[in-house]
C-alpha cells in the first residue's frame, strides 16, 4: 500500500513565495493562473484534455498535516505564523476547466483557477502534473486508435511504465484516449477500464511441449483462449500448436472466439503466413493479435503491407509517449484583483515570441458548423465580453493579424465549466465510460485535416479583438 | 492521499497463468526469473541499477485485501479455492540483487527471483515498472551530471512526469545518479532528498515593479537568494534590479552566498553578458544558474561554446529522460526445479539472436584491476561453478566466441546480494546518501571509454564456458 499527502507534491519554490506573500499581508489577494500549453506532442493537430479528474480529488484533499508542517518547520526558513496559518489552510477558490476527453488546441485555458494567491501558487505544480501526464497519453492513445483503423487497440505497458501512476492512471488516459482495456489490473479495479491479458512465455516455457501449454490453457479458458505462438517458432511449430489446440479442445465444444497473439519477428510477413495458415485450417474467425514495439507509424505502414491484423497490444511506445514524451502545459499567472475588486491583467513577456502569455481572466469558445457538425475554430475572448453568436463573427489569427476568419451558420459552445466554486465542488463528475464516449464523438467533430498524424492543418484558436487590445497594451507598457 | 495495493498493479495475464499453474497443481513447483536489459538508453555506455528499494517495499507487503479478491470473483474467470488460496498468498521465496547504484550493463542479472512459480509470476509487472524506471532516471541523471562537469544539478521536472511517482521516486532516482538535490519537496518529505528552489515568474509579476519583487526576497531570505532574470528583459532590467537588490540588502549584511536564474533566451550569451555585469559590479561570487530545457547535450555544447553557468537545474528531459524514455528490462523464466529439486534450465529462444536468453540460475562477477582499480570486465556464470579468483582468468564474448580476453591481478566482486531468503528479509538496506556515494564512486571504476555519451567503449560481459554450454545444447535442443 502506498499513502502519501499529494499536497505536499509541490516545487519548493511555491512555499518560499507563498511565505512571501503571507509576509506581504496578502492573504486574501486574488490572483487568477491559466494552465495551457503551446505545442501539441509529435507535431499533431491536436490533443485530448485529460486528469481533471484526479485534479478534483486533489483538490478536495488539499491540506497540510502535522508531519507536513513539522517537516517544513525542521527547513528553517519558514515563521511560526506561516505554519500554523498553513495547517488550517483549504483551497477556497474557483476552477473552470475543459472536461476531459476534449479535443484542445495550443493557448487556449485548459483550466483556470482564481483564488487567494498563496493557494493558487501551492497547486501549481500537482495540476500541471496530472494533467500534463494524462493529456499526453490520452492523446498518444487517440493517435495509435485512429491508426488501428476500427481494430481494438489494447494498453499493455505497465512494465515500462514511468512509475506507478504512469501505469494506473496512464491506462485510465489511454481508455479515454480510444483503448479498449489495459493489461494492468488495478487500473481496472480502481478506475472500471477492463482489464484484459491472457499469456506469456512463461506460460509456454512452464510445460514439457509448447501443444500441451496451449492445450491446458483452451481447457481451462475456453472463452478467453488468445495463445502466444512465438516462443520457439512462430509458423512452424506456434501456429500448427494453436490450430491443433483450438480443433481438439474449442472447436468441438462449438466456441470460435480464440486467437493467436505474435509478440516478435516481422509481424506483416508473419500475420499474412498465419492468417493462410489458420484460413486453411478452416478457423477463419480465429483472431490475430499483434504487439511487437507499436506505434501509430508502425501500425500505419502495417496495413500498409497489407498485414492481417485484428487487434493490438501496445506497450512502452503508448504508456510513456516515446516518440514526444512531455506534455508542456505551463501554469501563468494572467491577472490580479486589486482592493477595490478589479481585475488587472497580468502578462509574462518573452523574447521568444510564442512565449508572451494571454494575460486576463478569459473564456474560450467553439464554433460548431451547423451542416456538418464539424469544429470550424475557436476564439479566445475576455471574461465579460458579449457576443451575438446568432450573427456571422469575424475573427483573426493572433501572430497573423491580416489572416481573418469569418464563421457563419454555426453553434457557439464555451468549452470550460465551472469545477469549484469558493472551493465548493460544482460539477457534476461524468464516468469514465462517459468521458471515453464524449471523446470519440468530439474528435469526430474535427476534419480529417486536423486529425493527420504529420503536418496536419493547424485549427484557429483566435483572440477577441478586445484581449488582443489588452494584450498589445501590456506588451507596450512592459517594452524595456 | 492516495493509498493502493500495489498487488494489484500486475499485468493480468500473471493470474490468468498463476490460475493454470494452481489448476495443475504446481503450487510448490519453484521457478527462476532473471530480470535484465538488453540496451543502454542513449547509446549508452552502462546504466545504472536502481528502484530496489521500492520493491523491497512491495513484496514485504505483497498480499491480496478482500476487496481485491472480490474484484477477481467479479472477473468469472477464477474458482473459489483459488480465490481461498490467493488471499493467503505472501512472498515466500529468494530474491538476489544487483545493489542501487551499481553500474550495470546488457544481459546480467539485475534481479534474480527464486519462488514458487504462481508468486514469481504475480510480482513481475511490479517488479519490472519500478527498476525500469528509476533505473532510467538514475541513468540519465548520471549522464547529465557528468556534462555538468562538477557543477551542481538540481532536478526540477516534477511537472512533466508522467504522473506522481514519476516525479517523486524518479527525483529519488535522479539523486542516486549524482543530483544534488530536486525541487519535489514530497522527495524531500519521504526520502530526504533536499528540496530546492526559490522563485516563479509568478514572484516577479505579483509585485510593481521587478525590483521590488526582488528587493523583497532578498530580505525575506537572505539566505537563499537565487533571483529569476528573466520575467521582462534579462540584460537591460532582470540583471541591474539584481544587482542592486544584491548591493542594497544583501552586500551591507556580509552576505555574499547570492545568484541568478536564466530560464529563457540564448543561455550561452546571456550567463556570458551576465557575468560580465556581475562581475563589473564587484558581484564576482554571485552564482549564474540555467534552467531552459536542458540535458546532457545541451550542457556539454554551453560549455563549448564558453558559457558562465554555476549550476543547473534541469527539468522535463531529465524526469522523463525524453531523449529515450524507456529502459526495456524484461522478466524471464530461466530455470525450474524438478521434484528432485534438480535445477532445470529454461530457454526462450527467438529469431532475433540478441533477443535468446541466458538460462539457469547464475551468477555474475565484477573484475577490477589492481592497479588502477577500474573495472575490467563482468563474468556471468552458473550458480554453482568454482572459480579461482587468485588466478588468471580468460573469458569469451558471448556473440564473437573468437573474441577473448585475459583478466590478471585482478579483484572479484559478485554482484548480487541476497535481499530476500525464504520471503523474509535478509539485506541490511542502505540509506539513501549510501547509495549515492556508492553509485559516484563506482561511476568512477568505470573507464572514460565506457562513460562517453556517444559511442561508448563496450564493456565486456562474457559467459563462462559452462554457461555458454548449456546455452548452446539448449539451443540445439530447441531447434524446430
Amino acid at each position: 500500500m502506498t499513502e502519501k499527502n499529494l499536497s505536499m507534491l509541490f516545487d519548493f519554490y511555491e512555499m518560499t513565495m507563498a511565505n512571501g506573500y503571507f509576509n506581504s499581508g496578502w492573504l486574501d489577494k486574488v490572483a487568477y493562473f491559466d494552465v495551457f500549453f503551446r505545442r501539441v506532442p509529435d507535431g499533431g493537430g491536436f490533443a485530448i484534455a485529460a486528469g481533471l479528474d484526479q485534479v478534483i480529488e486533489y483538490v478536495k484533499n488539499f491540506r497540510f498535516d502535522p508531519a507536513d508542517i513539522a517537516y517544513l518547520e525542521g527547513r528553517k526558513l519558514f515563521p511560526k505564523e506561516f505554519l500554523s496559518y498553513l495547517s488550517n489552510l483549504r483551497f477556497t477558490g474557483d476552477i473552470w476547466a475543459i472536461p476531459e476527453g476534449t479535443p484542445v488546441f495550443p493557448n487556449e485555458p485548459l483550466l483556470t483557477v482564481r483564488a487567494p494567491a498563496i493557494q493558487a501558487q501551492l497547486i501549481e505544480t500537482y495540476l500541471l502534473l496530472e494533467l500534463n501526464h494524462q493529456s499526453l497519453i490520452a492523446t498518444k492513445a487517440a493517435r495509435v486508435v485512429r491508426a488501428a483503423q476500427g481494430r481494438p487497440v489494447m494498453e499493455f505497458g505497465s512494465r515500462r511504465a514511468q512509475g506507478i501512476d504512469a501505469a494506473v492512471t496512464g491506462a485510465r488516459a489511454a481508455y479515454i484516449g480510444g483503448c479498449v482495456g489495459t493489461a494492468c489490473t488495478l487500473t481496472d479495479e480502481l478506475y472500471g477500464v477492463p482489464a484484459l491479458g491472457t499469456m506469456a512465455h512463461s506460460w509456454i516455457q512452464m510445460f514439457d511441449s509448447e501443444y500441451e501449454a496451449f492445450r491446458t490453457y483452451c481447457e481451462l479458458y475456453p472463452n478467453n483462449a488468445t495463445l502466444l505462438v512465438d516462443t520457439y517458432n512462430t509458423l512452424k511449430s506456434g501456429v500448427p500448436n494453436a490450430i491443433k489446440a483450438f480443433k481438439e479442445v474449442l472447436i468441438p465444444k462449438g466456441i470460435t472466439n480464440f486467437g493467436i497473439r505474435l509478440d516478435s519477428g516481422d509481424i506483416s510477413y508473419l500475420s499474412k503466413e498465419a492468417r493462410k495458415m489458420l484460413d486453411a485450417a478452416g478457423l477463419t474467425g480465429c483472431r490475430i493479435t499483434a504487439s511487437n514495439s507499436l506505434d501509430e507509424y508502425l501500425i500505419r505502414d502495417l496495413f500498409m503491407q497489407g498485414a492481417k491484423i485484428d487487434a493490438f497490444g501496445v506497450g512502452e511506445r503508448l504508456i510513456t509517449a516515446s516518440s514526444d514524451p512531455v506534455f508542456g502545459a505551463v501554469y501563468k499567472l494572467v491577472a490580479l484583483e486589486n482592493d477595490a475588486g478589479e481585475i488587472i491583467p497580468k502578462i509574462k513577456v518573452s523574447e521568444n515570441t510564442a512565449k508572451i502569455t494571454n494575460p486576463h481572466y478569459k473564456r474560450t469558445y467553439r464554433f460548431y458548423d451547423n451542416q456538418t457538425g464539424k469544429a470550424l475554430a475557436d476564439l479566445i475572448a475576455l471574461h465579460d465580453e458579449e457576443f451575438d453568436f446568432s450573427k456571422d463573427i469575424t475573427i483573426f489569427d493572433q501572430y497573423a493579424t491580416w489572416k481573418t476568419k469569418t464563421v457563419y451558420d454555426y453553434t457557439a459552445r464555451e468549452l470550460a465549466v465551472p469545477i469549484f466554486r469558493n472551493g465548493e465542488l460544482v460539477y457534476e463528475r461524468p464516468s469514465l465510460e462517459e468521458i471515453r464516449g464524449y471523446c470519440a464523438d468530439q474528435i469526430e467533430t474535427l476534419w480529417d485535416e486536423v486529425r493527420r498524424f504529420e503536418n496536419p492543418h493547424a485549427y484557429y484558436v483566435d483572440l477577441s479583438q478586445k484581449l488582443w487590445d489588452v494584450k498589445r497594451e501590456l506588451l507596450k507598457r512592459n517594452k524595456i
